[in-house]
């Protein structure tokens, strides 16, 4: 380079042109993969495991189409029996692949090469790729939801426990990262919980739009099945266990979309309590702390650290999760029967989406699961503000006499006072006649208890917690 | 400037200090403002109605408190009457709002010096800014809601009868962009409609968990109103007509989340039919127009052009919307109990995403409604392929007899002969015998008939449709 | 509505047609927009500033082409003399712009009115609506930049002034938002210098390659020009003291692009700077301060509140920036010779993510330049992990004689142990004979003292630094 | 699951727990990731190039550092000597990884323990994880620039050798993808190579600010080398052929940031190139086509198709690296010395987008330099709307006798006619004595030709063509 960049290496670095071994997605190196993506969800978009998903819609059409007397029942069975990914040349594919745009093509000559003979003929009847690569991702994101609801219902689980018994143990509640009045540490926990029941709730939603199947033939019309299109639809989806659409969706892609929207969503929500952890973790607050083990969470050079890793790791794996999610948005601007492009684009985007979003929600469980909670440095820390944090609550005792606003007023008086003589608040107030005359002594001693001043905040603990119960109860049954 | 880059203007073009006239927002500028946002969705966000918004919170709240024993009733009385935007000097309040960070703080102030006397000590009693804001914020989106709704049935109801009019005019389904089979433009269109009725089910999912009150006090405990506080709670929703959430959800943000993401969900639709639309109008293809009106769609220089600007305004509305509504979802990682910046680029981004996708809704409404459908050259275009695009039709007809794949290979090689000499697809295989000989001279000529291969698409028309009925029914009732 | 959601208001909130007042961008908002965007740059955008804008470009066209002999001399004069805003109706305009899809058209028709005889008709030779639109967006820019420059040099010299009096502060420096070791604040605020000067590099290389002209006619070729097209274009340039592009750039976006990705690129680093103000800000840490101000950061509810309310406008101005940057990324892709909603998805974003950008510059500034710094807090706070923030230091010493590794474990222990037994890590350290024996009881004391580890702090801000004064005298030549 | 939503698998999928073989990211695929990534980019990422890229680090780190006096000289030697990725295990460190949030650190504690003795006790001496991931990347990506500088040269000097070939031959310019006047095809090249110039200008001015080293230690002040620190930086940036940044950057990414904002305009680019190759090649248009290959772009069931294979995947890539590079920029938002989460994040996003993005680029080499162009479709084209194409030449002729607009108007009325009349334009006009005693016949005729209206077309051919060649030239040297 005439720029003199040109970096040099100690050592070869480059062996082979297999492509099993690339990991351009950070998710999929053995170095870093098991910081964001657990195996059992990344298993799920394993080469073989895609190559399987679209055999078992080829063999799940046969069985449909000779029930339906559209082709030999002894077909389906021929052709069902070669439906086995380790009968395939991974490579092979994936080289044709390339060339033809999509890997349903090389597999069909393929199996039908497979199978031979008469049933040969049927391989395939009157599908389109993109019914099989559509159906067999259906099917993919049923495992994955199986794989969410399973770890949100754990983390539901472990938030309503912590909530339960963190009622009542005040901390500061803060606003603009400021200590603004108490609240309990059951309450800040209810608040995640609270959320995440709702984000429950739209999977559910969500699910019966999703867990359909696509099958349409080249532009939706079955028009190749003369006659037959939507009884073999009908048929296929309960072969697949799946539900029937309205009609075929290759270009409506808003159920794609609206996944990868949910799983934004609930990242959100994810990355609000990963955040209020590792805020809570900092070194000056120190209320709470990931799991302690031996080794974790160190650094290379500081012997003292233990970082919050698992926080940083669900923030990442959140960032990418709403990083191609509005891709899936965009996408639904699809051309005509079938984007030029847009389709193409969700291969690349919906599995990280899913299985970075499902892995970082099993982090978070695994994280509220083994949360250290410090309820005494929680206590500890509301004496920071030296009586400050109190403030309102003087003021609402002062309002009944002075009017809200003046009673606002002169309690922030006081506190500007308190501030800058280095004082407590309470001692400024018990100098001001007209603040102790109206409130009294022994009821000021009474509000300057963070304990005492935390409102409602055990009711809407009991009121969510109960939600939750009842939600993974009907869960149960 | 030292690049030389100093721009001349002929005239001065500062006039004042007037916030009023500010059009950074397109959707606000009188010059370009009405191609992307309706008077009557914009005005639910003028200053205002902004304004408005926040009073009828503190009457709301003054009359629940006065219904619980909180503050006396007549109290109430002096507050409402006096929470009336046109008594408020917006420019002195946005002053303040600069200083002190949110408007609700000086508003307040103002308030309780209108009502003055023994009623002004009660005004805002026990709540905080952003109870005021997000409520207020709450009932207005309340009514984008209402047009967002009477709008998509409008558009629903409009793709349904393009749909049945259409029902059977055949013309080219396309994948990639390239003729693939026929499909009849009712199938097109009912492809748009059918992702319709989800977003629309979706936005009655959305409704009860979004329309909620929000009021928490300072930090969610509602600890100021010293054990009446949930009691208040209750009776200001029932005040405002809005629900009563699980707890507050001052930094649980997945309501408004939702919003954006659905919004953004429509828009995709939304751009999907807009897109369509643009493409058929080519003038290449030019088998739709927009309405046809004067002037419309024309060029400053070019007396021939009649553009699709509507379907420009769309797609350029939908852009916005949908690269805002990741905001949103970023926005749920808000620290704590109020966030910092968190909540403040709400305040932005929320108005854009839903006055925009609202707009873009009511304009693909009035593109369906006028929609110029050309069925003749349609049925045209279907013959630009001198036969191809039944291709498949011929390769299904020979499959029976050699089976798909080597049928599929045979018609492909016939394709290839007829492009390469420039000949109709028929008459090339006019010459083969043993396509001919397998399917037979009559049941051939059937073959090139588009309008014999249209599959199931009457049938998917029927049934979305219906479903499309059915749904508008539900809400007349 | 069937749901029950039907808030009320006690008062009508829709006044007239009139589209000033619209506030659907809350930097339009008199009540919200001081928080988010400058006067003066909102200005730039104002109706009257853009209508002057494309009045500029008419006036410039006619004086350019006159010079190049393509009009008469006289009729230049006599057009430039009407392109004067005042002379317009913009409501008039506006109702038209929304018809034709752009403003050019029903303004220069107006403008030919207005000018009249024989002069009238050589108004927009040979121009598109979109030469006048980009053109115009082009100048206005220019004037964005101005500002950029003048507040983006202004934070380079505030923190410059910051960096050097804070040189040898020294302060916690944190990893993970654990304490670390210690850094000094000069240090830190390098930092941020050093990626401002960066931004400056970049905005510097930009600006040629965006202050030219866009003028090609209606698809770029300037054939309405009959052979002049290229000398008109130069004399434009030279009129409207703008560069001349190598083409025409009508579908070729990329310098909007770039511009829209340099303000988000700027906005991240200003997000950077006022993150990390907002957490030192907490009431925890308490090290910086906004500047302070009578009623500044208050509360509605809270007496004692001082909130970042500087950091948090920044934060989410730059949210908002960083949303909308995407979108001009993806409008690059626009079609053909003029795109199909591409151009129009412009008109909405790119001045929101100038004004808004620059806006959160110029606040960034004031900041920077009133920051309340403590240095004491930041010498106290070094002191709260009792010594662990000085654990590299000991295990450095002690690897000169144990091997780096095994140092760092032994003072991983010690660190272990002084936290488990809430012991200064000092005290445990001086219990181990074997770290005692090979450092020396006065080094190790020195070891403990955080600002005798502060390594190259000081020699990084005076590079820096001094980077910056030459940087600033340059521009100032 | 309640829901029914078990779908069924004929075989089982997953096979053993081994990292390798993960396909996440379908880069990563054997079955597609040749449709997105090239191979010699992916391998720039694959888990051994990962792992040499830091252990290049420790080795030029004990050499730099030999080099200063701060490790013994042979102790550098024996550190180099083991630092190759083949005596290390993956899967080891891959397990480790996940526990203490970094590679680094059990790669050093290996490290050391192979290298072993005296030596052994100044492996990663003064440095810091992150000082080692960041630069190993550093160098990563300056091996993806190389890779993408030579594709940048190779799509240039084929478009410009395309731009040449066809610099007259006629096509329909398109505006809202609406035939507007005539171009040349040369002349929309040339636009595409107009942007590629300038992004080759910016990657020019990005390099030297990226490819710089990261070391800092810990903290960034490099504490722990006792006064050495910025001679050993400097020294180990000569060891690695990198620049010396003006101070460690460890939470200042803007370098990584622009990096990604500029493979995201480049793709911008790239989108728009393939966008128009996917219009042009539409069924309707087929001006041209992707390079021919038997096989490519077919379809599962249409034997005739030839779909933009090439197109789609580029366009799907460089969705991919749009919706992630926004993540770098807000990733730019790093708390204090080291992110929370932010860092993390760019592990994630960093490798997807530059091997997107070169390959995209890679890919539209290949497309350029293969594409398919039919001069005479594109001249058949153009007599699509009879004559309308040239109504802005009618009309400039005859503004020169009526004025602009009133030419304007009339000539838009002509063409009105010949629209409802269905006519040619010529036609309409020869019967409009005003329009032809004005113009007179012949000249009218002429008018007609579309050769004969390409403007400045030729010219700016040349003149982007001769940048081109002039821009490759001073590389060559």
């Amino acid at each position: 380079m005439g720029s003199g960049y040109s970096p040099t290496r100690t050592q070869a670095i480059h062996w082979g042109e297999a492509r099993s071994g690339m990991t351009i997605g950070a998710g999929d190196s053995t170095l870093l993969g098991r910081l964001f993506a657990r195996p059992e969800l990344a298993k799920i978009f394993s080469d073989r495991a895609r190559l399987q998903g679209l055999l078992d819609f080829e063999a799940a059409l046969a069985r449909a189409q000779a029930g339906c007397g559209v082709i030999p029942e002894d077909a389906a069975g021929k052709i069902a029996e070669k439906c086995r990914a380790e009968l395939f040349d991974l490579d092979a594919l994936g080289a044709a692949t390339a060339k033809v745009g999509n890997p349903v093509i090389p597999m069909v000559k393929k199996l039908t090469a497979l199978v031979g003979g008469k049933a040969g003929r049927y391989v395939h009847w009157g599908a389109t790729s993109q019914d099989v690569m559509d159906t067999a991702l259906v099917t993919q994101l049923g495992e994955v939801l199986d794989h969410t609801q399973a770890s949100l219902d754990g983390l539901i689980a472990a938030l309503a426990a912590l909530a339960r018994k963190h009622r009542d143990h005040p901390m500061a509640g803060r606003t603009f990262m400021q200590q603004a009045l108490p609240i309990s540490f059951g309450f800040k926990v209810t608040g995640w919980l609270s959320a995440l029941l709702r984000a429950r709730e739209r999977l559910g939603e969500l699910r019966p739009r999703l867990a359909v199947v696509q099958f349409g033939g080249a532009v939706g019309t079955l028009a190749a099945l003369a006659g037959q299109g939507r009884a073999v639809q009908k048929a296929l989806a309960a072969e697949l266990k799946l539900g029937v659409p309205d009609m075929p969706w290759q270009s409506a892609r808003d159920r794609f979309a609206e996944l990868a929207a949910q799983f934004a969503l609930l990242c959100g929500t994810l990355a609000k309590m990963a955040g209020d952890v590792a805020l809570l973790m900092q070194s000056e607050i120190a209320e709470v702390s990931e799991p302690v083990e031996f080794g974790r969470g160190g650094s290379s050079t500081m012997p003292h650290k233990r970082n919050p890793v698992a926080a940083a790791a669900i923030l990442a794996a959140c960032e990418q999760v709403q990083a191609l999610a509005p891709l899936m948005l965009r996408a639904l601007g699809q051309d005509h029967e079938r984007g030029t492009g847009g389709w193409h684009a969700e291969w690349l985007a919906l599995p990280e989406i899913v299985v970075y979003g499902a892995s970082a929600l099993a982090a978070a469980r695994a994280l509220a699961e083994g949360l250290v909670v410090d309820p005494e440095r929680m206590r500890a820390n509301l004496d920071l503000t030296h009586g400050l944090i109190m403030a309102e609550a003087v003021a609402m005792a002062l309002a009944a006499k002075l009017g809200r606003l003046a009673a606002h007023e002169k309690v922030g008086e006081a506190c500007a006072k308190a501030v800058a003589e280095k004082r407590h608040l309470s001692a400024v107030i018990a100098e001001n006649a007209e603040i102790t005359d109206a409130i009294g002594a022994a009821a000021l001693k009474r509000l300057f208890d963070p304990a005492g001043y935390l409102g409602e905040a055990g009711a809407f603990v009991d009121a969510v917690t109960r939600a939750a119960d009842k939600a993974l109860k009907r869960r149960d049954k």
